[in-house]
């Protein structure tokens, strides 16, 4: 007796903390489009429902765009808001901004736009004072205060409903794309507390970044839109496609650079990423990036900057290693606490330097920009030639005036808050990002070797160095754009994107003219980098939190063998096999209760051992209880065949149990000669979750992506227990 | 006995027409990798060798980066050279082009740089007349001549010197990317030929671009090169990532767009392509434009456009289906002929139109320009307004003058003729590009309408789709994108590039504004060539010309298992295997005789059919041969023995040979039961040449890429036959 599939219902299904099979779900899922198909020719609804779901997937593309887009500008709106009630309020109404509230004030002119009667500073506020050293205090006191709260809400929050909310989420979801199941991580809740903490975060004026957790909260949409339709709610794979598309959609409105986002996707984010899937991407990014064009009417100013030649690339990549020192420290056990002092002392430094006050986006705005005749910023404190009759754009280079040289002092100490703070920040409890802070960390640094340059060049046009393309009055160097190729450096340090970071700069800075630096920049930094060691932030952190992800990246150059890593090994007990037709479904359950193995290979007999197929551990208790529950007389020494035809039994004995159904009967074998090399490569292009190790075509051993990973830690001189789950 | 690997030098290379095996060439350079590392621990010298081996491949990029950048230079100087010839010769210097000549005399201000004295028409030069019919007529006449003797000696350099010359050569560099060794194809006496009929081809006015030709130059490059580093020249996988990197210069160089060359290399032309090769790619694409822009001090110039919402694409892709017909046309077996004619319909129908006579890409420059007040074109004739005192880069919407309407007339003829002229012009004998083409046609077509709709939102603003964005007096329609957006749909259909299509868009206009038009314009042209068929231009030549293919894009949906393709069907004889330890050497060359199996899988009996390993035909041909030469005592009745220790033997027998060391331990084994669909999934992924298939443990038969190629034909409902390589 055999019965269908569907009467089983979690048969095909994965636990938590598991790693899915991709070549059986895209098996399923050919299964089901063959189904539809052939089922579509009968009648006209059938075919409208194959119609339907031919084009469910750009739904739920269209879907993800619209809501990704329109939470990314609600953040931003939200975000604004906040970092400004830190500093006053607006009388017309609290809940605009400070540019809001100036541009409803129709009283203002242009040039003192940021002085609007509407907007009130605090101590204006309480004690009617705006200057003075007291208004200082008060201010400065209710900003602290306010950090404070929002950083307390924010951890809070996080604590007490989604856990899985904080961090950037980047490295989760390279492990959940790769196909490791972690439920919840991508959950209604995780979706919900993300924004809402997001907010509150970044708000407090910790040193983090939207970008990553803007990710996290895409896939988040794209894993509630997976629900609408049976073909992704019911297909790991299929559903994991999608998720894809969503982080290109995260990043393409994080930045407002949809086709960066993409790349993103392709090249750091994905594992498995056919070409469907990069137009799906591609769609649902440009449906994010107009959307969000359309809620944000401010939008990303783009910045224009002024071609040089010479650029010096920034390194600060050696410093994040540091990161991953500090989950073993003390501090890391109170969570909330360590919220608590690092937004103390973030804003307790931050407020009195302006260009840490500042929200860190619009610090790298001005970092990048370049100094025009009209400019007011301290970083444009040049000493004008009175006699000067140029065009505005076309300002040669000048001596640095006071403001320069104090800007230079207030960027310094900048730079070092920035670098020991961001160290701190990222792995708190909260929602973090590390784009922005490594984009401000590498633009502070290249725009202090930008004006170190320029003032070099204007003393000494005589150096040999200048002297080729420096005449004295010509405009040669900017040090905006050294800004520019120093935040690309730095983040490419970190992250080790190349192609996706360079689209991304210049969709961010509309600078297409700087394609050569900043590409020169992004190799540079990622050969300084790797020199250090190989692994980028997001890989460094799932090596920590042992998630078993097999990286495309790494290279496995050892010498060994399937036969030395093949579990069982010499001095273990013999695999447990299942064999064709001569177990009951008493010795099956003894089976799975002594041993806790996954699955089972499935050979004719113990003595031949040729395999025939593979059954998975899950689906042979959900298969046997089930048949116990509902087919009659199957009892404990019913014979449970895997065969085609059930076996010849001697008369009276008890009716058997066909499982044919769940067994694979195609599992992948490698032979025990097989390298290592090679077995590493099929696991990461195919997605396999075990293979069967045979020689001479008797089966030997098994190898799990566990064991794989495991003996690429043990060659790496790594402990190969910090792979964790299965 | 045994011999060592290195004695049979030829063992682990390919003949002509063969596919390579991809995991036997990467486990051959993880080998090779290994010996280096081992060595280099032992002097400083090895050392030094084991560092200069590390960082090959990036001075191989560099020089491609360098040869391909300065070949795109000169090609393009050249070009610039002759087809001003075409109409006149410069006095000052009959190597200088029109532009240059000009530039050169002083006494021309910028108002008549195109009537400086230097210049000549060829009517001026033997007649002095420069007005008048008859002038016209010998400018004509000459023209003609000019276009034919550079057409002619175009293609009988190619027919004499280098067949493999001709096309565009991307089909055949994607097929050589997947695996398939086509002896020649990248030579140096290509990469000669190639380079000169490419100047002749264009200069010659035919309806053709230069920019897939160019990459088939940069892949010659890279295979030049690749013989400088044994590394790559000895290892088929490791060359062709070099030949991948080569590609992205290649596109980086034709358009100027180094980041568009990286994706059109990931999306359109690659089939392995790891990360290393990403970051190699992106350095020779920069290489390559920086040498470019070294050179040619022209540049392209950056054409600057004004954002429109509004956007039609048009879809041309149906058009092309057109192309592959005319294989079976009489013309096509006198190629010279064909050119020739060809030719002469393109220069006698070209020279009357002013939109045809001038080169394509001036053509392309021309519709995306946008029409500033300055602009004297035709295009721009206009009725202004004698009142506006509108600034210069705000122009409101204007009825058309008499100079639009003619040139209206005139691109309606020009692009009917370049319809026609490309179909017939793509797939001649000569180097051929089809970027620039197509992207003529959608951009004569996308300015029309754009012309069409600013016209009717001038006249009917009160129409309700004008009504809501389009007030009277405003700059509500640019005709220049409309051309853009339709070249770019153009180009999309016929190529179903998209993300490389859009970035190589931007980059070659700077029109960073327009990402959300060209994006939606390449996802709907997709959309709409799908409906027409799922293949591309790329991939129909290469079905057509029946390269073992294996594209990525295509889905294997039906329910067919390993055990319906594989080979030998039951009506045909047994699979001819050999035996591990029984067979002679007259046996296997008896075998090897009587077969044309390009491999033998290797049994332990041929009771058992119990599988060890895999021999390749041409292995064990070299090594039979090499072992009868040198090794003493191996005569006809030895027996070959592929064990680790040598049979028990008879007293008296001749010396047995060991051939394990072309013995492959590890070949591939698939089940019966395997789907196709995973079949194909896994000879796609993993590059594999054949696949042995078993049936618990039995060795039951064999399935090749080509098998399954006939198989997905065949289930495609075409002809199998058409697979026609190994």
């Amino acid at each position: 007796m055999d019965f269908l599939e569907e009467s089983v219902p979690e048969v095909g299904t994965y636990e938590d903390f598991h790693t899915i099979d991709w070549l059986r779900e895209k098996s399923r899922d050919t299964d089901r489009h063959r189904k539809i198909t052939s089922r579509s020719k009968e009648s006209a609804w059938e075919c409208i429902k194959g119609l339907l779901d031919a084009w469910s997937g750009w739904v739920v593309m269209l879907f993800i765009g619209l809501l990704a887009g329109t939470l990314a500008g609600v953040i931003d709106l939200a975000v604004d808001w906040m970092t400004d009630l830190k500093e006053g309020v607006c009388l017309a109404g609290f809940w605009f901004s400070h540019e809001q509230c100036c541009w409803t004030s129709n009283e203002t002119t242009f040039e003192d736009r940021d002085k609007c009667p509407q907007w009130k500073k605090w101590s204006e506020l309480l004690t009617s004072q705006s200057e003075g050293a007291s208004a200082y205090i008060l201010n400065y006191l209710i900003y602290v205060l306010w950090a404070l709260t929002f950083a307390f809400l924010a951890v809070s929050l996080v604590r007490v409903f989604a856990p899985y909310a904080c961090g950037s989420g980047i490295p989760e979801i390279k492990t959940i794309l790769s196909g490791f199941i972690i439920r919840g991580y991508l959950g209604k809740w995780t979706l919900l507390v993300k924004t809402v903490t997001l907010v509150l975060a970044v708000s407090s004026g910790l040193s983090l970044g939207k970008e990553g957790p803007l990710v996290h909260v895409a896939c988040c949409c794209g894993n509630l839109f997976c629900c609408l339709f049976s073909k992704y709610s019911k297909n790991e794979g299929k559903r994991r496609e999608v998720l894809s598309a969503a982080a290109a959609a995260g990043v393409s409105v994080a930045f407002g650079a949809p086709i960066g986002g993409v790349l993103f996707s392709l090249e750091e984010v994905s594992y498995y990423f056919p070409l469907k899937t990069l137009w799906r991407s591609f769609f649902a990014a440009l449906v994010a990036a107009f959307t969000l064009r359309s809620i944000n009417p401010f939008g990303n100013s783009r910045l224009v900057l002024f071609y040089v030649e010479y650029h010096t690339p920034w390194y600060m990549a050696e410093l994040f290693p540091f990161i991953l020192k500090r989950k073993n420290t003390k501090l890391g056990k109170y969570p909330i606490l360590e919220v608590i002092c690092v937004t103390a002392i973030t804003a307790i430094i931050a407020f009195p330097n302006q260009y840490t006050r500042r929200s860190t986006s619009e610090l790298i705005s001005e970092l990048f920009n370049d100094c025009g005749a009209l400019e007011s910023s301290q970083l444009c404190d040049y000493i004008n030639d009175p006699n000067m009759t140029r065009a505005v754009d076309d300002i040669p280079d000048r001596p640095a005036g006071p403001g320069v040289y104090a800007a230079i002092w207030q960027l310094a100490l900048a730079l070092v808050f920035k670098i020991f703070i961001t160290i701190f920040t990222f792995g708190m409890k909260i929602p973090s990002g590390l784009f922005i802070p490594s984009m401000a960390v590498g633009a502070i640094a290249g725009r202090m070797v930008g004006i170190g340059v320029e003032q070099m060049a204007y003393h000494h046009h005589d150096w040999f160095i200048f002297r080729s393309w420096c005449r004295p009055g010509a405009d040669c160097v900017t040090p905006g754009l050294y800004a520019m190729v120093g935040a690309a450096a730095c983040l490419g340090g970190v992250t080790r994107m190349t192609v996706s970071l360079v689209v991304i700069m210049f969709e961010l800075t509309g600078g297409l003219e700087y394609i050569v630096p900043l590409m020169a920049a992004a190799v540079t930094s990622k050969w300084v980098a790797d020199a250090f060691g190989k692994v980028g932030i997001y890989e460094a952190h799932i090596h920590l939190n042992g998630y078993p992800f097999l990286d495309a990246k790494d290279e496995f150059t050892h010498r060994t063998l399937a036969t030395d890593v093949m579990r069982p090994r010499r001095t273990e007990p013999p695999l447990s096999v299942l064999t064709q037709g001569s177990m009951t479904v008493e010795d099956i359950e003894t089976l799975i209760k002594e041993t806790d193995y996954n699955g089972f290979p499935v050979v004719v007999s113990r003595e031949s051992e040729r395999l025939i197929g593979f059954v998975l551990r899950r689906d042979l208790i959900l298969a046997i209880k089930n048949a116990r529950k509902r087919q009659d007389g199957v009892v404990s020494n019913s014979i449970v065949y895997l065969t085609e035809d059930p076996p010849q039994l001697p008369p009276n004995s008890p009716c058997p149990l066909k499982l044919r159904r769940i067994l694979n009967l195609s599992p992948f074998t490698v032979t025990d000669h097989t390298p290592m090399e090679t077995v590493v490569d099929i696991f990461r292009k195919l997605g396999l979750r075990q293979c069967l190790v045979t020689h001479s075509g008797r089966l030997l051993g098994i190898l799990t992506k566990k064991d794989v990973l495991r003996h690429m830690a043990q060659m790496a001189n790594q402990d190969p227990e910090s792979i964790m789950f299965n």
